[in-house]
This record gives structure tokens, C-alpha cells and sequence, in this order.
């Protein structure tokens, strides 16, 4: 047998735990509406695609060239165009594996062991996890109802130039931030890039979920806001279509993208999805994802009207932008991190705050509860275990003296 | 306009040169032949797979979890029982975007800069690339007919360990070797395998073109003949059915998978190729594969010949024993690196063998043709391009005093 704990980079993460399936009570993952998955629509599109351009499945990256599968960029420009104000050509578009790629990529054309990084205080955990594998000191800044706070950013900026720091950017979700699912209005977006222009420091902007706003209009984008390469924008499929499609996009001119693709070395994404959602979108994406939203909406409803009935006012959460989580506080007696393990034990998934927080100790007031994938009764029936084990462990919430809960 | 200049992190490669499209005459990058990719079968197999399973597109990793959707990792672990004599249950298959990402996955696994890791003396290009980025001291040991030499790399593993030098992995290419398109004979591999053990150093077995042997069989797999985890086994669908698909495999343990796993931080690769490549594959592949090997042998007889013809015994090579390209010797007048660039200008694209070999002065009297894709027709043309800049620019061939060539 080889030792092979002698040859490992010392640097690795903790070994991934065996998977075993996913948890009856499953709100953590980002997963998406089964039933909302267009499949009828997609079959179609697969077979009228393949049969006009299959063969081309022979070359890599088809015959698009490195930044992926050119009509499905040119949909994507188009519409960027229309619904976020950005313009942009197919050439300023790179597809990528996921709006996860994006975020590799953008840490790895910029970060350094030792650099800072700007984030909001609550943000998407694999996107901490991430930063701090690369080596990055993570700053967060305080995020108020609209969302990212520019008092904060300015002043935690200033106070870095006092330093002598430079971030290497500012890392934003805007548009159904996560995990507090609000909407960054255009009049903070622009006090955002004022600021980061003051401080030449790159805005990061990540619009994953941004066609889930639930009146559908999202604000302008932020890198519409402005004419050069200032932001850095990545959108995705992920949240709006179906995630295990893994497409993702990156929006940059040629000085960014340029770099970028030196990095990336995967010799293109997945061609089918490329094909089959260029195909799919320009019919379908908009009538999609209004039936989409609906029944997140409605899902977003059954998940809120649970926690009332289960936790009352034990537990606060505001009513979600849009999306598909919820961001809960729990009251001081409440340790989420322990109750997420002790949960999982009786079939229930959450997300604990403290991944979702710069500030971890706060974040143990916290979770985070995803509710596009399960059905309206496991969404309900989830919830009332989780208040279950909730009380068992932590006392609250406190049992209704007449036997309701 | 922010200087990004400042911003990004010193140690990047550089920047992409844009894409132009192919050239008129492309004997570069991997590409496979047009006319076999199997769009009608790919059609019905998406079909068929999407309806009985579209909905779980909503999932994260399908149902399958981390490793890659299960059906196909089970007609994967069934082939390379068949194929490769390697028994390995689907939990020891991990599905990766092409085996590129299986060469990126290993490399973040074990590599550290300054590490050494020992290579054949020419290899994959892209395998030397990644290799140096990651820092690596990447030593090169000669073939000969059959491969990796063994007695060579005794040579060189022993005058390592006097130097108290105890590489991270020895990466091997055994069947249809890249570039030489050699096949590695089993008694090769078990003398490879035997020294390797002795040192204490794990194989790291490429076996990307082992489906493309002309006559159809291919020995054991290295991975095959040992019981435990000294060899990280990949391969792919890239050569044997489309490289745009993106999906290659890798075959670890769980010691290895699990550390693995932990750094593929890519939330999948590509469901619908996984789940279309699943269906077809169990009922097309095996006549699928016997129709592509002869089409691809047809060209590669085409490539040989159209050398003869205008290079004359100026062009050496051999016979391949299958694959996708051919590995050619032009005499010592002849500086490939150069007429790789004079060439491209007249619409022609070789790999240099610099690119392709750890001793790049040697690599520069050679050159990789890869001959799956372009059409007969454009096989010969390209050739004829090719031999005409030669003589225009080194003087060989020399003309026929007949006026023949």
C-alpha cells in the first residue's frame, strides 16, 4: 500500500464525506423546481439542434472557439441587453461550467495568498469557502434592507486606504443577494461604483439569481452602469433553467477575458447543454420562467406560512425579493451550527448562518433554508421537525399552552 | 479605466491570443472525425433519457451525487472490466469534464511547487503545460518501441533516490502512447508497475486513446493489475465518441477520490452529456467504436501516404498502432518551432515537437499530426502546403529532378 499522506499537497481541504443521497428534508443546495423543469421543451430542442449541427460535436469547443458555443453567447448578449441594461457582444461573453467557474476563475486571475478581498457580511458560503482556500483575508461589510450598505463600503475602504490596502475586488450579489434575498436598488449600485472607482478596486458583481426576481423586472446591472472593465460580471442557467446543466457565463472585455481564458483549461464546457439551451432559450426562456417564478413564489409562501405556524414569532425572516431561500434568525438561545447537525440527524438539511457570515459567532443566530426543490409537504412536514428538534435541544420554540403549535 | 496590470496576480500565463477560427489545413487539437459522430443515436438517446429522467436536471449531480450521475459510472466500471481489466465498482469512478480535469484534479492533488514528477520523454503538451504551471520539476525518461522504457526510468528513479528525491507520480500514456502512438506491452507495464512500487511513487495512467487501437483489444490496464491504489487510472469519451461532450473518468480509491473530490469544486460536470452518453453508450458503443476505428485508421493510411508522396524519406515515422495522429521526424536542416509558424501563416497547423517532448532542442526536428478531422481531401492538400513551405523555407524535400514529388 502506498502511504499516500506522505505524497498529498499539504495544503488540501478535509476529505470529502461519502455521499449517501439526499436528506428527506432537503433545504440546503440550490437545487431547483422539479416540476418546472422544461423536459418536453429540451427533448426538442436537443433533436432540432443535433440534427442540424451534431457533427460539430467533432471539434472542441464546436466551431465557437474557447469562449464557448457562439449562438448561445449571442442569446445571452442579447439578452443582457434587454433585461439588465448591459451592453455587450458575444466576443465580451465566456461560458463557464456554472456560475462556480466564474468564481474560480475571477479568484484565480486576481488572488494571491495575502490579498484582500471585499464581501458582503452575508454571503454565499461557497464563495467564502473559496476566498479562503485561495489564501485571501476576507473583509465583510454590513449589508442593510438594500442590500451591500456604500456607508459601510466607504468606510471600510477608506479606512483600508489608510492602511495601505488595495483590495483585489469587491464581491457583490445584487439582485436576490444570498442569503438575504434582497434587491439592490440602481441608486445604491451607482453609490457602489462610485466608490469603487474612487478606490480602483474591481466590482465583482454576481447576478446568479437575478431573473428570479418575483415581478420579474430586475434593476440594471452594474456593469451596464459602466462603459469600461470595471465590473466583472457572471450570471447563470443554474437558478432560472436547471442546475445540473452546469452553464454559467462571464462577462468582460478582451484585457480580463484575455487572462481568463489562459486559465481556462477545460478545453470548453459541456457542448450539449450549450446547444440545447441556445436552442431552448430563444423559443422558451421567457414564457419559462414566468411559470418558474410562480411556483417558487408559491413555494416561498408554503415555507413562510410553515415557520409562522411551527416557530411563531421565535422565528424573524423577511419576505424573500425573490429566489429560492430564506434567510431565518433564530433567537440568542439558538446555536445553528449545532442544530443544523442534530437536525440532519432526524432527516432535516439546513444551511447554518456561520457558513453564510464573515461573522461567524453571529451567524449562529442564523440559517438559511432553500425552498425551490421540495414539495409542499415535505416543505411543511420539514419544518415542523425542524421546530421539533429545535425545542428539544434549545427550548424554544416554547410549546402553545393549548396544545396547537 | 482601472489598470488591471496591477491587479492581476503576477504568476499568470499570458494572455489568449483571439480566436480566429480554425485554419484551412488543421492537423491540430484533437478533433475527431465529423462524419462518425453518431447525431442520430445521440438524438434518441437524449430523447429517451431526458423523458424517463429529465426531472432530476433540477438536482445538483442528478441523483447520482458528487461522483457523476450512476448509470453512467456503471457502464463505465461494467467497459473497463470488459475492456481493461480493471475491476472497480462505480463508487471508484469519478465523472470529470474530459480527462482534462482529471489531469488538472491530479496535479492539485499531489503537486506543490518544486515537486518532481516524471514523465515520458515526449508527452502530451498539455499535460507539460499544466505540469510546469503548477510548479513542478517534470522529468522526462526516453521510449522506446514499447513505451516508457523501464530500464531507463530504473535509471532515473534510483538517481533520484540518491539525491533523496522521491517523485509525486510517474504520468504515462501506455496505450496509443501521445505522440509516439505506441502500445505498451503488458511485461512492460508490469516491470513499470514493479519499479514504481519499489520507490514508493504512485503511476498516474492516461489512457485517454486506449479505445482507438486498430485491432480493438488493448491490453490490461495498469489500474487492472494491482490491487490497490498505486494507480490513478483516467480515460474519455473525447476520442472515442465527440471531445466537444466533455466527459472523461478517473478511477481512485476512496483515500485518493475523497481528497479528490474535495477540491472538484465545480457542482458537477454537464448532466445532459452524462445522461445522453449513458444511454447511448449501453447499446451503441461497441459497433459505434469498430466504425470509428476504421475510418480513423482510413485516414491515417491517407496522412502516411500523402507524406510519402511529398516528403519522400525526408519524413520519417511509424506506422501508429492506432489514434488520432502521427508523429513525424523531419531531418536536422529542419526547425519545426519555425515551420510550425510559417506554416499556420499559409493556413496549415502542426504541433511543434518542442511543445510536445521535456527536451525541447530534440523536439524541434519534429512534428505531431493529428489526421481525424480533416477530410481526405484536405489531408493531401494540407500536406502538399505543408512540404511546399518546408522547401520554401529549410530546403527539404528537395524537389524531384523529374519535376514529380
Amino acid at each position: 500500500m502506498l502511504d499516500y499522506a506522505t505524497l498529498f499537497r499539504p495544503d488540501l481541504p478535509p476529505a470529502a464525506a461519502r455521499w449517501n443521497g439526499f436528506p428527506r428534508f432537503n433545504f440546503v443546495g440550490g437545487h431547483n423546481d422539479a416540476d418546472c423543469v422544461p423536459v418536453e421543451a429540451l427533448i426538442a430542442a436537443a433533436a432540432k439542434v443535433l440534427k442540424r449541427e451534431g457533427r460539430s460535436l467533432a471539434t472542441y469547443g464546436l466551431d465557437s472557439g474557447p469562449l464557448g458555443y457562439r449562438p448561445l453567447r449571442e442569446y445571452i448578449a442579447g439578452k443582457l441587453d434587454r433585461d439588465a441594461g448591459i451592453k455587450c457582444s458575444a466576443d465580451q461573453v465566456l461560458i463557464t461550467s456554472g456560475s462556480l467557474q466564474g468564481l474560480d476563475l475571477v479568484n484565480a486571475l486576481l488572488v494571491t495568498p495575502g490579498d484582500t478581498v471585499v464581501v458582503e457580511q452575508m454571503t454565499y458560503g461557497g464563495a467564502l469557502t473559496r476566498l479562503k482556500r485561495a489564501g485571501a483575508n476576507v473583509v465583510g461589510v454590513p449589508l442593510d434592507g438594500d442590500g451591500l450598505s456604500s456607508a459601510a463600503l466607504e468606510t471600510t475602504l477608506k479606512d483600508m486606504k489608510g492602511r495601505g490596502i488595495r483590495p483585489k475586488f469587491i464581491y457583490t450579489i445584487p439582485t436576490v443577494q444570498n442569503p438575504t434575498a434582497t434587491v439592490m436598488s440602481e441608486g445604491r449600485r451607482r453609490e457602489i461604483l462610485a466608490l469603487a472607482e474612487n478606490h480602483g478596486v474591481p466590482v465583482f458583481e454576481d447576478e446568479c439569481y437575478s431573473d428570479l426576481v418575483w415581478g420579474g423586472a430586475r434593476p440594471q446591472a452594474m456593469r451596464g452602469m459602466t462603459a469600461d472593465d470595471r465590473v466583472i460580471h457572471i450570471g447563470s442557467f443554474s437558478k432560472s433553467i436547471a442546475p445540473a446543466l452546469r452553464i454559467g457565463y462571464l462577462v468582460a472585455d478582451w484585457t480580463v477575458m484575455s487572462r481568463i481564458l489562459a486559465i481556462k483549461s477545460d478545453g470548453g464546457s459541456g457542448a450539449l447543454e450549450q446547444m440545447v439551451l441556445a436552442e431552448f432559450c430563444r423559443e422558451h426562456f421567457d414564457t419559462h420562467i414566468v411559470t418558474l417564478r410562480k411556483a417558487l413564489r408559491r413555494k416561498a409562501e408554503v415555507l413562510m406560512e410553515a415557520l409562522t405556524a411551527q416557530f411563531g414569532p421565535v422565528a424573524a425572516f423577511d419576505d424573500p425579493a425573490g429566489g429560492i431561500f430564506l434567510w431565518v434568525r433564530l433567537p440568542d438561545a439558538v446555536d445553528t451550527t449545532r442544530l443544523t447537525q442534530v437536525a440532519l440527524e432526524s432527516g432535516v438539511a439546513v444551511n447554518p448562518g456561520a457558513e453564510w457570515m464573515t461573522n461567524t459567532v453571529a451567524g449562529q443566530r442564523r440559517i438559511r433554508l432553500c425552498f425551490a426543490h421540495p414539495g409542499e409537504q415535505v416543505l411543511r412536514d420539514g419544518v415542523a421537525r425542524l421546530a421539533e428538534v429545535c425545542r428539544r435541544e434549545f427550548g424554544v420554540p416554547v410549546p402553545d399552552p393549548k396544545g396547537h403549535r
